[in-house]
């Protein structure tokens, strides 16, 4: 019987509801923003107890689809003041699909400001405890803790939030384990664990042993489209077993997007970084091999992974420094900053694991302050230095832990390369439209995990698009959808490299959900959900007083040509305003 | 011949335009928000190159018209994102008008960041000189030098930015001396001081020697005006020599309001403040007398004003404090903040005009970070070292000086009484409905001078209606109208309280500016001018990204009871939207 976990945080109780019919077929993303349309009204305070938090495992999450453990984390954001869904890839999202748990929606807040709770769940039911010995301190403190006291990591898995959640900043993501254990998956984006940190939810502990299971409608069916889609995914040269992802991580992309000009360096001040190759997924393989004296292909975030594209860091003496180091991490800290060493980045990564920080943001917002002369760009100690700041919540780190757009205010700076309030991820768009269009026009903010168009624009799947072609309205639209459907699904965003190019990969994706569900969507239903969806989206960002002023890119891309092609961002107005209609 | 002065700051020239047709007419914020409108793309950053800073006097500013010194600022605000007209009563507007200036237009900005200059202007022109000696000093160091320089209080009169203006601080305000040469009069509000900064222009000098005078089309109408608002102003109790105006300053509010249950108290937790008496108006009054062993009735703040509300603070040994303690400062720095000394509450007003701050906002602000934990309601030692943080640019002050909005942000504090990112001034929207609806649909962000509805809802001017009553639409609307003409005519808002209980002072405003102008306005035209200037922002603003969204006030006083009439904030949405339909 799969239920909806409702998690009073004013009246500390937890009690399980059916599932309303509207929601049945719906999870993940679709599921979390459908909960957040209908329950949180769109002009609410983020921090204020209107706000709410649901947090959903994909349709088919908790099954044997592979590649398919995430777990969507929505609200309204204080980042952006938007919807949010942000997700991870985390094992806590199948513990919690087969106890049958369709979501869990926490609300209210306590009366008394301060005081922290944890969640534990299991076959029994829900209870809430007191946090206040895990507060204050970091997660990789805390994580074993908790281990320790529910039964180890075969048992349980941990939904946390940082010190940055409890001191409610906008840069806080809400944590949950990897398969060892570490506090190292993040459903980063949006401060959703500023959310957490107001209504005084620490942890969530769930502990999966007796659960019934994901209940599945056509077992021969699913079976038929997991093996499509497992084929596709191992055929793959990006998400094979020691294909682009296995080898070298997401960080394969540093010296492509570099040399596509589109690697933005310095707070946006351009596109090509002259320390790209030191910081690329290739000099992270071969720094370990050195340091290890192994091939350390790369490990699944959460089982079931087909791609496997968690890496590790090794110190020199070989011993693990930090994981993972995402493209994304590895650019923010990098390149935005104009720090090329591994060592300083690796460092900036698990500092921000630890203190339970968005690593996009933070690079972002470091960036911006040293646009703002707070540090010298380069400066790889002032850097970590003022992620610890950030940690403590001093004044300068309550300056960074609010993002890019606070910190482009504090220090009077107006090169801020965010929209909607969220600093911009790793590419450039004045050097590839696509994204940028994707940037201006996504309901969450800049955010390549919306639509990634960079798929056809620079890695040529799905056929190869010219990435200074502005003609993209289709194409976009087209991913947004697209990806609206995979974020409900379940399964990881990077089964769109296969999916895009192997159709029965796609097929597969689908029949699964069949499957599960006792559906019978095709092609054109997932184009069809995907809109329904993001058009949901929009419509509560337009509640919340958002306008076509909002999907635009910031003004100085738009006179400052951006080298080394220099170009500056020229997509017109109405072009943008055609993507969604 | 009137003309306008264009001051680009890239080039760093300054050239005289001819006044273009449909300009001719117009006069403060009327003519400021049509050259914004003009000029400035409402979606630009308000610190980068494409804002503008208009600089202009009032309609019959410069005549012997009474209380007529009035000099509007106008631009996009980096407080708000909003237009933003802010104005003061300066000596400096009436020279500027007599050299037949109708308006300094300052655009772009210096390659170089962080130069800073000054513009002097006489009758012979106007030429930039670098200002890098006046740089990062208080201006209470500064005016001195440039008197002396530049021939002394009679002579010259300036315009000048502080050193948060120099930091680009969203609270940085633009400062003009008083007669006496104090750099005590501000156009405080939005953060115009911080646009002028990003200019890099610091100081403005006006030498109106041998000026040719404001040229008057009809001398004997206006002439006929001048004495029917004359007789008005003496007549009114509230604004007549030796009335509450002159005798308890602004300040005279503090036991009014408070008596009311509206003055906002502990950053709007409640109504009514303890300690009001000991801050009042009467209080600043019988405290000087004791002091110095003189009734000081307060001065003018500029020359011909007939109404002379500008106060002094003097210290225990009987010397000058400050100058001036107003309304909202007094309440911005006592009650919001728990503060009911007025030495610490005057010291933390001399520190703000000698960095150039406005005192709302930074009252508002240093309330915000006392809800979240920065420092006890009531704590002035802390206040004063607070408002040093910010003049020295430090992290904390960094967050303060950008408002409490920011502020909020950054300590996670969801109470934050701000509309469209401006702190609200001294009146509770919960116990006064009309002055929170007009804080709601103001084009200029939280602001009770754009609709000064406390005179009837409070004071009784023009008739006295409930504070409760929630049917305003009418009256929030007609005074949003008359006040944006009156902010155009040059006069202070304070004849307001004398032509709205006497007709003839009314038709002697109309007369004064149809006779400066030659044209035939009568109280229509008032109306009709009024709406087109709101009707023009507002569209700018819709521009800018500005929906009905924003024209609410903040959630938290919708279910949040003020005592002591513990009323929430009920106004319908409906109700906010017809105000200016």
């Amino acid at each position: 019987m799969i239920k909806i976990l409702r998690v009073n945080m004013t009246e500390r109780i937890a009690t399980y509801e059916e599932v309303p019919e509207k929601y049945v077929h719906r999870g993940g993303r679709w599921l979390t923003s459908s909960i957040v349309c209908d329950e949180v009204p769109a002009t609410c305070h983020p921090l204020g107890p209107n706000n709410k938090v649901v947090i959903a495992p994909g349709i088919v999450t908790g099954t044997a689809a592979p590649t398919s453990a995430r777990i969507s984390v929505g609200g309204k954001s204080p980042l952006t003041g938007t919807i949010k869904e942000s997700n991870a890839g985390a094992s806590f999202s199948q513990r919690l699909a087969r106890l049958g748990i369709k979501a869990i929606i926490v609300e209210g807040q306590p009366i008394q400001t301060g005081e922290f709770w944890r969640l534990y769940i299991n076959r029994d039911g829900a209870r809430l405890e007191p946090a206040s010995l895990t507060t204050g301190k970091g997660l990789y403190e805390a994580f074993p803790g908790l281990y320790q006291e529910y039964g180890g990591v075969e048992k349980v898995d941990i939904l946390g939030i940082g010190v940055a959640g409890e001191n409610l900043m906008a840069t806080a993501g809400v944590c949950f384990n990897d398969i060892e254990g570490r506090p190292s998956r993040y459903a980063a984006r949006g401060g959703m664990g500023a959310v957490l940190g107001s209504k005084g939810l620490k942890f969530i502990i769930v502990d999966d042993t007796d659960a019934p299971g994901v209940e599945i409608a056509d077992q021969a069916l699913f079976d038929q489209g997991r093996k499509k889609l497992a084929d596709a995914l191992t055929s793959h040269d990006i998400t094979k077993p020691k294909g682009a992802l296995n080898t070298y991580g997401t960080a394969v992309l540093v010296n492509i997007i570099n040399e596509a000009g589109a690697l933005p360096t310095r707070n946006f001040r351009e596109g090509r970084f002259e320390g790209a190759t030191k910081i690329a997924g290739e000099a992270i393989f071969e720094g370990n091999r050195k340091r290890t004296g192994k091939e350390l292909y790369n490990h699944a975030c959460s089982p079931g992974c087909i791609i496997r594209c968690s890496n590790t860091w090794h110190r020199p003496d070989g011993s693990e420094h930090t994981s993972c180091v995402e493209y994304e991490t590895d650019w923010a800290f990098g390149a935005n900053c104009g720090i090329d060493d591994l060592d300083i980045i690796a460092e900036l990564n698990q500092l921000c694991n630890d203190y339970g920080l968005d690593t996009i943001e933070v690079g972002g917002a470091i960036a911006v302050a040293m646009e703002g002369g707070l540090a010298a760009f380069g400066d790889g100690k002032r850097a970590i230095e003022l992620v610890h700041e950030i940690g403590r919540g001093t004044p300068v780190g309550r300056i960074l832990g609010s993002g890019a757009v606070v910190t482009g205010k504090a220090f009077g700076v107006s090169r801020v390369p965010a929209v909607k309030g969220q600093n911009m991820p790793a590419y450039e768009p004045r050097a590839i439209k696509g994204i940028g269009m994707t940037y201006a026009i996504s309901t969450m903010g800049a955010d390549h995990t919306s639509g990634y168009t960079i798929a056809p624009e620079i890695l040529g799947v799905s056929g190869k698009v010219d990435q200074f072609d502005v003609d993209k309205v289709k194409l976009v639209r087209n991913f947004q959808h697209a990806t609206a459907f995979i974020d409900s699904s379940g399964h990881c965003l990077f089964i769109a490299f296969a999916i895009l190019d192997i159709a029965s990969g796609f097929d597969g994706m689908v029949e699964e959900c069949n499957g599960v569900l006792g559906t019978d969507w095709n092609g054109d239903d997932v184009g069809r959900i995907g809109k329904e969806i993001i058009d949901m989206e929009r419509s509560f960002n337009r509640t919340a007083g958002f306008t076509k002023a909002d999907d635009r890119l910031p003004e100085f891309m738009t006179r400052e040509p951006l080298p080394p092609h220099n170009t500056v961002w020229d997509i017109p107005d109405e072009k943008l305003d055609k993507v969604l209609g």
